[in-house]
Formats: structure tokens, sequence, C-alpha cells
């Protein structure tokens, strides 16, 4: 089934505690086998939301069958169950509380959602505060040595999903949206796809798209260093999403841009 | 001997220079065969009792025969020995400064320290400011190809152990320890185990136990989610340690809590 | 050609976002076999020197035949051209924007520069904004399967160079250089070479050398812990370089010191 697994850990662990480091000892002393990549370890601490665009926009480069582990998971040692996902033939392994939401919304193919209830593969039964090294890495493990996902417990339809912003078409001309995070360079990302824009010229065509953020008007570019000297500006990203960002500074410190800031997209003919 | 080694780093090096990349090519370049994890790199620089702690609280999680590299090493160039260690079926190597104290004290099994005299093995015999690169990591990487450790030098005796907080009991009601580090969600770790508490407990049946953090009275919970709502609160963490947290807030910030910081948990009938 | 290939990630990514898991993600689609290390994430975004000092200053300590991937690129989009080279028998691949100019300055053998062109190799052909994703990391991946370098492009010798500060001898007795970074210990990396003062010393046989930053003047120890109570002080570092530290202190935070600070090295008889 699986040649060399690969494992993917997106936590909001950080990477000064031992953490993220223990789980890898979990399952590599399950599978010497795997290997494994850290997403990210820096999701703002306990932010599901956040988890939940980023394993959901960035699974798809990874090889197939790699199994992705979410661990944001503030409930944990509370009654919230463990989750299998299968989707687009990657598993993903995490908290029941939403951190899945965008896959459930987006996964291109069915999904296979299982409440983990297996107890003998964890590592401890009674983990009331370190479910990411007793109950998940583990499962981890054992499912990228081949174990049958039906062997990790039943299949369920009541997953717990949370509401993402999506963008709303305020009028025929106008599309909002809001910022769902920033980067370490200061860009940021909003829930503006690609293809929302583009319908949206498609309807008015011969005109162009500009956009606004906190009273500021901005013009398109193709890539970064094509808005030199232009101050604030905006493309498309490389995951398909409008983003804001000034050349060679940091649009989000020097207009103190936020998650949940609105952004308009404006069609001027 | 070994089945794709594994080899953790503990260093105070940090995330941001080349330096435990570039130990990890060192190593590689004498076994490509093995599994490098970072346990941490962020150990408080040349804080020797904090790295103590964490390869002691943590190595358990890696496979036996796991290789430990702990390089917090102020005195790196003088005369202070590098060493070699087996404990509990797990090999550990760094400065002869006290890193290994705690395995010192609580090792299942015997331990069996070695002076690594062998300088053939070094990148260089002459390295008297990044031993990590020059000494430990060669040390690791041959340890892993199954090298003999008899080859590495001659056992000792007279290592050099630092001592560690233990908490005392201040009376049949009360137990005294303190803070010994506190983690990325602000949560406090105390050097008080789950077993000191028992025997506290145990001592007088019928009661409950209180915890005191710089005039606060704590009460214990199960899991962090379970003291929603409640404030300050205490809970055995997943390494068997009473542990000081507030729910999706950090208690070291709010009440700046610090290494050191008195805890006194109180038997109350 | 290869044997479990080994790629290094140098860039400016930082650890917070998903960006470096995703370059590994593509390359271990492409390569499972790979080894993969990070050398660092932490370059100041875009400072091309910073690139160039931390690549050429740390690709020796990996086995030959590595792969050394170097993302920091800010005109990522515009025309600059894509790069492998072939340098001391290890690979690297870049941008052409200067990020191999200590390479091209100081590689022992015959480089070979060769502009990458073979767009069927790139995950897109169409990527303006996160190349290390679509052009860089899938090129390293082909690479390390063992491709033979003349398939990615042509032999180019205009490739761009950036100037690298160098010492100055001011007259016999002075050497002039300065400060190219500091580490997070607070020790000040300055780009006077080890054969640097050798040759200032050995012009004038029976003195000493001293060091001045900020009027401060400095003695010369030979680790860190030999300048245990005598403040600021130098020492020829494990990578051969003038460096100004102080024992258990940051000397960059205590005087302030910066990249591009002047730093004089005087032979006093």
């Amino acid at each position: 089934m699986f040649h060399r697994p690969l494992i993917t850990l997106t936590t909001d662990f950080g990477y000064e505690d031992p953490f993220a480091g223990v789980m890898k000892g979990v399952i590599y002393t399950i599978n010497p086998q795997a290997i494994i990549v850290d997403l990210t370890h820096s999701i703002t601490p306990q932010n599901i939301q956040e988890a939940a665009f980023t394993i959901g926009m960035n699974y798809q480069y990874f090889p197939k069958d790699s199994v992705h582990l979410v661990v944001v998971d503030p409930e944990v040692g509370s009654g919230r169950r463990p989750l299998l996902m299968v989707a687009d033939e990657h598993y993903f392994i995490g908290p029941d509380n939403g951190v899945f939401s965008y896959l459930y919304k987006n996964a291109e193919r069915d999904l296979k959602v299982i409440h983990i209830t297996s107890e003998h593969l964890f590592l401890r039964k009674d983990s009331p505060t370190f479910q990411g090294r007793d109950v998940f890495s583990p499962c981890a493990g054992w499912l990228s040595t081949g174990l049958d996902v039906n062997k990790f417990g039943e299949e369920v339809s009541d997953y717990h999903a949370i509401d993402l912003p999506s963008p709303v078409r305020v009028n025929d001309l106008v599309l909002q949206g809001e910022i769902i995070f920033t980067d370490r360079f200061g860009n940021a990302v909003t829930n503006i796809k690609k293809a929302d824009m583009a319908e949206l010229q498609g309807m008015q065509p011969g005109g162009a798209l500009r956009v606004f953020l906190k009273g500021r008007d901005m013009q398109l570019s193709s890539y970064y260093s094509q808005a030199e000297n232009m101050g604030i500006s905006a493309l498309i990203n490389s995951s398909g999403y409008l983003e804001i960002f000034i050349f060679r500074d940091s649009a989000a410190s020097k207009y103190d841009i936020r998650p949940g800031d609105v952004v308009k997209v404006v069609f001027s003919s």
C-alpha cells in the first residue's frame, strides 16, 4: 500500500518545546520507514480556523497516500472525538473540532470520516492532556505501516465543521471578502479566490478590477517586484488567493492588517 | 545492532543560525541511514538545568538504541570532557557539565559513562568553539553505524552532576516544590511528580489537595478545558508533573511566573 | 550517481508559514529517497548578502554531491534566471541574483553555471510568486534522482554576482573589516579570516594583535570561556573568521553591534 510513507505535522506547539520532537519519536518507534515533514508548528495557539485553512490549502503538494496530522486541540481530554479522514487520496488525523472544515467543504472526491475508537493502537488510553503524543501520533504511525482505515473505528457523518468565512457578492460590481492570515513577509492573504474574481470580471467584460482595504485603493500586479515603488498592492498568490502586499516591506505592519479585516474587489468599466 | 538508527538533537543553538543544520550534515556524511529528530534547539542559552530536565523527561518516547545528542556547553574548548553515556537502553552524548544529571538520578537501569578520548573519530581535534559539529556529531554518527561504545574511550565514575531541585515535604500536610520551566502556551511546569502528591494524599485519606503559587489558591483539574472559566488552575501533565495553567490563556504571562517560583501543595481534610 | 542524496534548504521563509514544508512535499513527491536538511529558513527577508555568506561558509559540512537550494528571491516572477551551479563537487540551485557570490569568489574548483530552461521539469511554468515551490524544489528533486546537469539548460558565464565586503589592509600594521552578521548568542562575526590575521602578524614577528570595535579594545582568546570576566573579547570562530563575543552574554545587544560596523585588527610590537 505505502512506499516510504510521508506524514506531515500541523500543530500549534511551536518550536521551543519538545512536543513536536516527541510526536516524531512515537511515530518512528512504530514506523522507522516514515518520512516526517513539519508543515508548521506555528498555528496561533488554539486557532482552529487557521489550522483548517493551512492544511486545506497545502496538503495537495504532498504525495498521494500521505498522512496529515493536525493537532490544534483546545478541548483535549474532554469528550471530543479523534478522527481519521480520507479525502482526495490523502489521509488526515486530528480532533473532531473543525480543523478539517476546509476539506469538508472543498475536497474534490468523496470524504470518508472515521471516529477512531481502537484504543489498543494508542500509546496511552487515559491521555487527558497530550493526545498529539498518545493518540494521534500512534494512529498516524500505524496508518503509515499500511493498517486498513477500517481497523481504526466506524464511519461517522455527524463530524463537527466550523464556518469558514466565504466572500460575498455585494452586487454585480462588488465582491467582499476578508483577511484570513498574514505571513512572515507581512503579506495579508484574503479568502477571495482567483475564480471568484474572474467571475466578477467575466460578467462585465472590458473593465478592470480594483482592490480596497482600510480605505486604500490598490492595483493588481502579477508578481511582487512588479509593484516596486507602488506602495500597497494586490496579486493572486501561489495558492490562488488574493493577497495584499508591499514590495520589500510589511503591509501587515505598516497598515495594521489583521485577520477579519474587510477586503473589497470592485469592477470599474 | 542498529536498524535505521535514530539520533535526537537537544541544543541551545536556536533555529535562526545554521549550527543545527551543519551538525546534521556532519552526521549524514558519516551515516546516511540515520534518522535525525530535533527534540529542541530552544534551550535557554547555556541553561544546563533546563537541558537536563528536557532530555531526561523525553528520551523515553524514542526507540530503544536511539542516540541523544545534548549540546548546551558554555565551557566548550576548555578542559571539560566529552561523554558517551548508556542508560535504560538509550545512548547519550554531550559535555561533562551536568546536562545528564536528571538521568544520573532517575535512569531505571545501571548507567555506563564513558569519557570520549578517541580523537580519530572527531572531525577536528583542535576544536575550541564548536564541538557540537567537530566532536559530538561525528561521535553520534559513528555510534549510529554500530561502533562499539568501548571504542570511544574508558569508563569513568567521576562525571559531573548538578543539583536538580527536588520537592520538599515541609510537614505531613504540605509539599513544597518550584517551577522548572514554562512552555509556549504559558503553562508552568513544576518539579512535583504525581507520585509525590499521591503520597501526601495517601497518608491522609479522605481529603483533597490544593495548590498555591504566588498567593493564588488553585484546584486540580484532569484536563485543560475542564478548567474553563476557572482562571488559574493545576493538573498533572503528560509527563507526570504538576503543571499550572489557565485554559486558553497564558498563566506565565498573566502572573509573571518564572523558573524558581515556589509552589506548595497542601492537603486539606 | 547518488546514494540517498541530501538536499539542504536555505531560505528567508521563516518557520511560521508552511512554505518550507510545502517545498519538502514537492521534493519528496519526486524523490522519496532524498534526505532534506534545513540549513536555515531565518535569512533576514530578502537579504542576498546574508544568504551568500550562509551557504558559502557551510556547504562543505555536507556530503559530496549534496544539492543546496537557496531561495532568497525578492525579484521572483520577474525576468531573473533560475540557476543550477556545480562547484567543489556540490550542486547549488537558486535565483541569479547573487546568492552564490561567495562561491563564485571562493570555490576551490572550477565552477559550472547553468541557466535552467527545461520548463518541463517545473511544477508550474507560469509561477510568478512562489518559484521555491514551483521551479527550484522540483529541479532539486530531479537532480537528486541523478538527472544529468546538462538536461537542465545551457551553461552561462554572465551570471550575476554581488560585491561581498572584503577586509582592507590600511597599512602594514592595520587590517580593517566589518561585521557581517550576528548569531543567536549575540556573537558578532566579521569578514576577517584567520589567514588575513596570520599574514598581518607574519610580517611583524614577535608582537601581538589587538581588535578594535566601536572604540573598544579587545584581546584574542582561543575559546569562549577563556574570556570569563573579561568583557567583550575576540576569537577565531569555528568557520575560521574573527568573531566578537562576551562570555555568557550578548555582545551584539550590549554594544548594539550590527552588520556593517567597522572592525580593526592592529599589530602592536
